[in-house]
């Protein structure tokens, strides 16, 4: 999709839960996280130990301008120093075993942390390094852990994916965007009166050119074609294309019309 | 996270949507795409006109064993083409303007897109090149648009990102995952019963060691350590390990007492 925007207006939105890179391997994963993380409407990113030091030059070239977030990036030596200043914290687990622990889809979670935040208390979700994930004593650290519902038979999911569908849920949590709209821009939707003008209009123009001339069929044909216009919002816009489209077809007709009247039959 | 699956269990399951990538340039994010549709249980994909050609073996190196999405992809040269044997094209489309089209969000796609496939209906889902999106000609090839609702401050979202949140919404639509739930694996969860038998231990002991000897604030104290146990759901196996370590508190208290007692005082 496009990139047309830079990330100068990327800020912390309100308190949001800091995202937590333990071990991260790659300084191109970092970079898209820190994307992700826009896009959802995160901002407090924090590396426990990345593999590669910090920073990385690759991780800005990556983040596709997302640069704030990496700026301002915090760097810890540990999960526990990681965590020590929040209140709340999950981690992320494809699949926990042996483990006595609330799990949480990521929407529950989402639902779960702008609880937490609203409550001005400070929540983080840890992520595991790309190969391993998180190993046992990082998730004893954590108050629940968070498996997304994906495909099991593929269960594979890239770092920056994983925050993606994090952020992503974050951000739908409190968004009311309809889950169908018809844009209109610069139109409307058009009333009923609008639509049956132009019914009445290409009804007129069918019985003028003659294909509404079987009587008894007509009733069922202009039923039809009105079942066809009355399926969908019709905009204003697209009724005044479709008169013209009707005008303009018959005028066509009737020029042609006079032009085979005026010309020689033999 | 944890990339330990192959992909050979990776199959169509049922009737799902086509993915369509129109003019992709760059091979590692196909393979991106395809381990992402393998994630959220997607298979069909279609490749429009992508810039290097097809195959490329950078897709396979990058699709972390979605191997056969990417061995069964079709290749086609004009989005018109990639979409003539479908029923309904929804377009991806970051920030549709000056178009008069039903927008839906990727939840709301998704649940289309399962009614529209339980119909044994087929359907796609086009997706442009990562520079500049779909062309206004490509979507006026779909019946309706898809905006991911994202941070408007930050829109732009990596090709593989947006076909994840896509397959991550198809998985999710028929997914019945508790929001919460607590993973007990071998035990289960305690009775009340249960808790009130460790309480009563608990209680005992610290009524013997003079934990409690404050009898006017004892009754208050002792409600407070009920609270704090009654918060959450305990599992029998967690009963039996805080039993264990109330008696061997206890006992490691006696012997020390039995040590004091057999001290030289002096």
């Amino acid at each position: 999709m496009t990139g047309r925007d830079g990330g100068a207006d990327i800020a912390p939105i309100g308190n949001s839960p800091v995202v937590i890179l333990v071990r991260p391997q790659l300084a191109d994963n970092i970079g898209a996280c820190a994307r992700a993380m826009a896009n959802g409407g995160l901002f407090h990113l924090r590396l426990v130990a990345p593999r590669d030091g910090w920073p990385q030059e690759k991780a800005w070239r990556n983040s596709s301008g997302a640069d704030r977030i990496l700026d301002e990036v915090t760097l810890f030596a540990s999960v526990t120093e990681s965590v020590a200043d929040l209140h709340h914290v999950f981690a992320t687990c494809p699949r926990p075993r042996h483990v006595i622990k609330p799990v949480l889809t990521a929407r529950g979670a989402a639902a779960e942390l702008h609880e937490i935040c609203a409550r001005d208390l400070r929540a983080g979700v840890l992520f595991g390094p790309e190969r391993a994930g998180l190993d046992n004593d990082d998730m004893a650290a954590a108050d629940a852990l968070v498996r997304f519902p994906l495909n099991p038979a593929f269960m594979s999911l890239n770092l920056a994916q994983a925050v993606m569908v994090l952020a992503y849920e974050w951000w739908t949590a409190i968004d009311d965007t309809p889950p169908r709209l018809l844009m209109t821009n610069e139109t409307s939707i058009a009333t009923k009166a609008e639509l049956e003008n132009f019914l009445v209009h290409l009804v007129d123009q069918l019985d003028a050119c003659g294909f509404l001339r079987n009587l008894p069929k007509r009733p069922g044909m202009v039923r039809n074609i009105r079942h066809f216009f009355q399926r969908g919002e019709v905009t204003v816009q697209e009724l005044r294309t479709l008169h013209g489209i009707v005008t303009e077809l018959a005028i066509g007709r009737r020029q042609m019309g006079r032009l085979e009247e005026s010309a020689p039959l033999d």
